[in-house]
């Protein structure tokens, strides 16, 4: 039986990056505001490091897997940045909604199939406890060029006691 | 004197539309998460059975009127969603929020008209507890080439009595 | 040492334009729904009195630095209107979280930084309470062809006591 760290650590190996020392955001706000048992997690673009590593146009210069592949980076630092706030991945108790914004060109209407693949991330990492609410749209523009922004609203418990 | 449910029915009945069965999602999430005492209800989109029945731009081949037909079926379809999740309207306490996300073409910057229908539909079935406030803004792209996409933040209360 | 009101009334004073009167929106749906502890304050467009005061696209016709300035009025107006709702700007706890959607240019990628401007002004106003997490995307189009319209969910406290 695996732990949700080690989930999220074979996550990371899947992407074929690092993601080594703090997560780096790029503006004048905090990753995360943990408020009594909600935490609310800044959008993240696919940044590894200091760079934005999906940058484009899905459906123009960014194919659909690129599209999830951003998709999962972004969820992964979600999940980071919990970690560090939290302490612990077993202090998620739910998570609440997600928002995914992905930067489309003017025909492409699969955003849906980009944001399943952080759903399936946050499912596969938290279980039952990562099955959520979701809001997918096609934007114009995105900070940094970036191909997608996920952000995060999640509940949190006390203790990490009693998960899987 | 009518109830939540029966305003529903005639808001139903005035689409020209029938809902039957369960409300069907476009993806790997939940339609809602009832969380204590507030309920999120994931971005929905015109979708009447398995068809998205306005699809297209507004202000370019989707006309203000057709995309405020497109809002109604959305909020309907989260009010739906809450009935079955909450076993009765009446359990909802208050709409907190509501996002309203408008696939426009170009020039169109009408989006709080289109918003507005389905705020007035949230009020006319709920009452003062319909009162909400509101985020619209105009998209490039939305799941489906839907033409609307509206997400919902519900206070609930734990048993239905006292409501009109 | 000032208070958050006076830090405020210079916010404002920054602007060059003055706020009179109620804040006025745009649709059917109110300005600020306060729920227990939390409040939500509408999507907010750069609007002074009637007038919505900065238009068009970001990165085209509109500069940064005038975004910036379309998002600083975007913020006084969520401040005033809080300010209105809870009796007095000290009894906000925390602001939880913070939507920026930029009208953006088809190549326009400084979301962040339009951002920044409306971030900077919450922090200077209220301190470390004014720190939050954010999500800032490009969309294609806003109501009233508005060049930025920013969104806010803060926690209160039931009294002012104990602010800087």
């Amino acid at each position: 039986m695996t732990t949700r760290t080690q989930r999220l650590q074979q996550a990371i190996a899947d992407t074929g990056h690092t993601f080594q020392g703090p997560i780096l955001g790029g503006g004048d706000y905090v990753p995360v505001v943990h408020d009594g048992d909600v935490a609310y997690v800044s959008g993240q673009v696919p940044r590894v490091g200091r760079k934005v590593v999906v940058t484009g146009r899905v459906g123009g210069s960014v194919t659909l897997a690129e599209a999830q592949q951003a998709a999962r980076i972004c969820a992964i630092r979600g999940l980071l940045l919990l970690q560090a706030q939290l302490g612990d991945l077993d202090r998620i108790a739910r998570v609440l909604r997600v928002g995914v914004y992905v930067q489309s060109a003017a025909t492409f209407t699969q955003q849906s199939e980009v944001a399943d693949a952080a759903s399936a991330l946050l499912k596969t990492v938290l279980g039952d406890a990562g099955a959520h609410t979701r809001t997918s749209v096609g934007v114009y523009q995105l900070p940094k060029d970036a191909s997608v922004e996920i952000e995060m609203t999640v509940r949190t418990r006390p203790t990490a006691s009693g998960t899987a």
